[in-house]
């Protein structure tokens, strides 16, 4: 069954288009506090945000496109590894690996509009290696929330570098509150 | 009792000066989806949420700051109305409010440095309304971690927009799993 619900192609690469200015203009310069601080024991700083989000850019969803437009179903897509950044990001400033976000970024727009898609292209199927099978449409729309997932972990790490600093206003603040809804 | 845990004003300012070109690089020209979208009845567009910090920086923050500076805990805050931005907002464009907050935060950051704080000024006492005594300290650091709430709220409100579109990745996706933690 192919879910379009709301799915349009413009609109979808208007917010990943627009991921890229974004981090840069919320973390470029930023002191340590903010980029390096995470959430404890085996949680994310800014950094490594970025360099999962480098990852994807790599290893998940053009490719994952391609195996769509290619295989279909016959063929599920390699898994997404949650923890590559680790390896991806070592040794690089995080300014280096913002550029490379950007420039990656760039690249798998263009080539996601050079495959010209049709309406018809959104409902072709491909098969996930954990949630069986997806439509293009929702890999593409994905690609663009996973981005928006990733932003709203990025507010939220930094915001609790601050968790006692804000005194009692911490009640009033969301951000102190979330916790996160990882995937399992 | 003083909580100065962490509390470092440039750092403080150092969010507080990248809020509005983080907002504009996430939303100008954004489709209306993306932007006049919220999360359902009587709950915030990407729009109102600029509204608000909008509100924030006529009324809260700064004023607040002076009121702790002139007067102690002799005077207590005037309430902040979390619903002005209705009326602030009326008539006009997200691209104008975008510009009116970067006004706006511009001007207020200026009026921050020029007050010259000295490690001591942290600590001085206010009265707010609800949550009693606080300091001046715990108030600046409210005011960027403020800006981090709505950040993470706008993430949250874009992806709601998509919720249905990504299909069986919903499970996957963070952010739409988030409820808001608002205050009560």
């Amino acid at each position: 069954m192919a879910n379009l619900a709301n799915f349009n192609l413009d609109e979808t690469i208007a917010v990943l288009t627009r991921t890229p200015a974004t981090l840069n203009a919320q973390l470029h310069g930023l002191p340590a506090i903010w980029v390096q601080g995470n959430e404890g024991k085996d949680t994310w700083s800014a950094c490594d945000i970025v360099g999962h989000l480098i990852v994807g850019e790599r290893t998940d969803w053009m490719p994952r496109a391609r195996i769509i437009l290619a295989s279909g179903k016959q063929r599920a897509f390699d898994p997404f590894d949650r923890f590559a950044q680790a390896k991806e990001s070592q040794g690089k400033t995080l300014d280096q690996l913002l550029e490379e976000f950007a420039r990656l970024r760039g690249e798998n727009l263009s080539a996601l509009q050079a495959l010209n898609l049709q309406p018809e292209d959104f409902k072709r199927e491909g098969k996930h290696p954990a949630l069986g099978v997806v439509t293009l449409s929702e890999l593409l729309a994905t690609w663009a929330i996973h981005d928006l997932t990733h932003l709203h972990q990025l507010s939220r790490v930094m915001a609790y570098q601050y968790r006692d600093t804000v005194g009692p206003w911490s009640a009033f603040l969301g951000v102190l509150h979330c916790d996160g809804h990882s995937a399992p």
